[in-house]
């Protein structure tokens, strides 16, 4: 039978997290520590694992061993494909170029190599039915699946995905390296600061979920949630999001502040850490979004990018727009002020918002007008957020002349 | 007495650079240097100071050492609350995981080592009052405090703010790490270019002084100097662009597009260097902001996200808006073309403007019209970038009907 | 006679790729590979060019040798300004502090020094003018131009351009300096990807250079080729999108997907790389763009930034809008659904628009509305792509009332 040994120098450290008895020995999961191979080996054989899980994947050669040698008992094996999977990415090695890291391997990549680590079987193993439910298990069947479409990104999926060993932890890897800057920002710190308040505040996992479903419900250009979870910058400033409304909370605001900023720098969303935000979100493409500190977002609402909820004025306090649930706004919206935007509203593209919207009607325009009138606008009979239908009120807009 | 004795391989290199004799032997302050303990330890004995004024905070060690040791002739030891700050420090570190910096020190760190170097006791001592005047004393006070706050923020502090002798120093540092390209810009590069830019156009430091007033008297969302400083990319865009512009003026102009690019790709800011930017600037949010050319603006102007100050044609020449001193111009508006939009005018968000706009008056909606009418508008009596309101027009806005 | 001679350790790798005999032995050109110089002469030894044609600028020391010592026999090297320019690049080194690179290097840098390697003499030798209608040909003379001007980005523009021997690779590499994340997707990988799709897909270099010569053509602020290849983040969105739609279309959907996500990060220019785009195309400014899965957009089209080609609902199938070859769309507009906008048509800044506009007649205003009206729309006479045009149309748009 046929098995992978790759090169310890490209295993991804996040891999022996779980495999480490105390959590504050954690191997750091930043980028300036994939560059030593020393620090690698050392992490490996610092508390080398006696019963692994789960064996990375990395770009390496292809060779030939026993399966006794290292058998495993996995409840997973039973996975037929497995020989088939393995040759794939035997082929894929060959006509793959190495990574740098490949390059600067301290470690001889023979047959005799006793350190030999072998991929997960598991590679394209789907888990069982019983599984399906859990939004974890799926994201990592769909990176199983992907990588065996694009074997070129084992690394970024083991690293992103497959290392983990829960929702939790790889969220706060993939933010944390997103959001690290090399020099000021290292992304272990990020990564333990993240990993903290999400184990603390369970809220934020559970809102996490209900985006990621969301997302895969509303937005049809979303294939997987595994996709929402690596690609959609409007998902992940949202869960930077969350951590820091938390740190807000409890009074970290010097943290909670950085985070924003970051936020802004790398996804361009701008969401004061105070504001307050439900859960079953969508930020659509995200990009220009500012959302201001007392601004609240209630539950299943969909937000288009350059979507503004600002304030007026230069004195503080309760200064920003309420949105009640379910509520839809479309692109490059302003609504400004502390005005609510009631349960089940929808405001089109490119309006301009300074007063109340009542609920379940539509707002359009610059200044923006109820559709149907201010006195008896037309009700909404199917909550917008949900159907993504921007432009359906157009036939009632008897502006609209072209 | 307690003392911090830190590893040197997490001494920030900025902090010795007052310390050296040479401006040309400069420890350079990228990224790439600081991977290196060994680089970093030449630096500290290539010219060891005689009498240190300011020692590094870092990730550290807590041991007891005699202060007899090491006498210290500081004006601000002071502080009583010395100890009490080593101690929160210290406790800090028992549950903080050391930075990968730590994990490839070179340097043994015990009690015998000779190399030790204490934090500065001065770490929570404020200066005295009559510098207060001074806005760079009291950065370096708010970020002392923000340290007593989060020392998990200490090492980006002391690299950011603690370690530079002048405002000057820290602003080109902070620039130079966010638009530093590793791999084609390195942040050492773009350092020297920024300090000497600055250190010859005296009018940049002068305006920075009045940007920081003025996002902090005006966003009731900046807590601090230091906060606008370190975390509102506005901020930092305009601030780039002063360098840029005068990089430009001077006829760099390859120089010049090129950190415009860069803060066009960092912040989603894009200022052409040939604008021409007053003082007591604020770009609140700053995401999509796109100034032309031509354009100029005055002081005191306050300017949203999402504006475009734009020209029309291809042709060359100018073809930019003008704006005067005190306007306020609201997100996601767009003002095309060689128009003069007066002293203390307000312009809503949302608004298209392609024609002049008078002095203290208001421009609202696409296309836009002067609140009160054409032909006899209603005067502002107050400044409106000042002021920062957004929203009172909409009493005078007929057409706004909800 | 003088000649430059450079540390090893600054010698930027791309440099050495034509003189290599096997494609797969390419030094990666990853920055992570920059940071060890034991890399750099394994890969210089490794395959030792025999007759280089190009040698590479660097920072570096400026001695005395004879030019016997290693003639060259180059048919660009009748220029007059040779010497001149050795002695500028010279007095620059003076004056310039060095990279880190120059640091860490482990090459003497010495008159002794066998591997002395001389600058390429064409530096400043512009090509003879038979090759003047090859863009190519023109960029690395504005290359070399630019280099005069900024001796500090030498090393940068080398990299970027100078070092490659045709478009294609300099593309690939720029893009995937831009697009790379250090961690989770290398540089390396990221070049090898664009340079195989571009050289299999010859339709994109051709679109490449329309879109160089449109940039060049109808931007004012444009001030050469190299300029809009090296900053304009518009242009390289573009291209990067022009990688991810054959990858698309040739079922790489993971992967596609990914690059959209970058692209969006770090281009804050979001497009579906379903999205089927045209030759000769401006994103100017480029901001805030989103382009859905199934928009179409013609030929010479120009678009600036915060522009929306937007669907709605949340079906999937043909959604998104259809432009015709030289439409023009202002900032801030958004287009929404499967609608026609047709060919040579104008939509103002910050429009909506929601209808079909037909081909030659102007949009303007939320909603947008025919200039001249919907029945007898006044017809445009000149390609408002290419005149760049925004603002015309407000003498006939009688609701303009300032």
């Amino acid at each position: 039978m046929k098995f992978l040994v790759i090169a310890l120098s490209t295993i991804p450290p996040p891999l022996y997290k779980s495999h480490l008895s105390s959590p504050r020995l954690l191997v750091p999961m930043s980028t300036d520590f994939l560059r030593s191979p020393t620090n690698i080996l050392k992490a490996i054989f610092f508390n080398p694992p006696k019963t692994p899980k789960i064996q990375p994947l990395a770009m390496a050669a292809c060779i030939h061993t026993s399966r006794a040698e290292n058998s495993r008992t996995s409840s997973l094996s039973c996975d037929p494909n497995g020989s088939q999977i393995d040759d794939r990415v035997c082929n894929y090695i060959k006509y793959c170029r190495p990574n740098f890291s490949d390059l600067v391997s301290c470690v001889p990549n023979s047959e005799n190599h006793s350190k030999s680590i072998r991929i997960p079987e598991d590679l394209g193993s789907f888990d069982p039915v019983q599984n399906q439910d859990d939004l974890w298990v799926r994201m990592k069947n769909e990176a199983r699946s992907d990588i065996l479409q694009e074997p070129i990104l084992s690394n970024f999926y083991v690293n992103s995905i497959l290392a983990h060993d829960s929702l939790e932890s790889a969220l706060a890897n993939h933010l944390s390296v997103k959001l690290s800057n090399s020099g000021t920002l290292p992304s272990g710190t990020l990564f333990d600061l993240f990993l903290g308040v999400i184990a603390e505040d369970k809220e934020i996992i559970r809102a996490v979920k209900d985006d990621l479903r969301a997302v895969k419900e509303r937005d049809p250009a979303c294939i997987s949630y595994v996709h929402c979870f690596l690609n959609f910058k409007g998902f992940l400033a949202c869960q930077a999001h969350r951590v820091a409304h938390s740190l807000w909370s409890n009074g970290r605001k010097i943290l909670a502040l950085l985070i924003q900023n970051r936020v802004s720098e790398v996804f361009a969303v701008d969401i004061h850490p105070g504001a307050d935000i439900g859960r079953g979100i969508l930020l659509d493409h995200a990009t220009g979004v500012v959302i201001g500190e007392t601004a609240v977002i209630g539950n299943n609402v969909s937000i288009l990018h350059n979507v503004t909820l600002g304030g007026t004025g230069k004195a503080s306090g309760d200064r920003h727009p309420k949105l009640g649930d379910g509520v839809l706004i479309g692109a490059g919206t302003c609504v400004l002020g502390n005005v609510r935007i009631g349960d089940g509203a929808k405001i089109g593209a490119g309006s301009v918002v300074l007063k109340e919207v009542p609920a379940r009607t539509t707002a359009v325009g610059n200044p923006a007008r109820l559709v149907g009138g201010k006195e008896n606008p037309i009700r909404l009979d199917k909550m917008p957020s949900l159907t993504m239908d921007h432009t359906s009120h157009i036939s009632e807009w008897s502006d609209y002349v072209i």
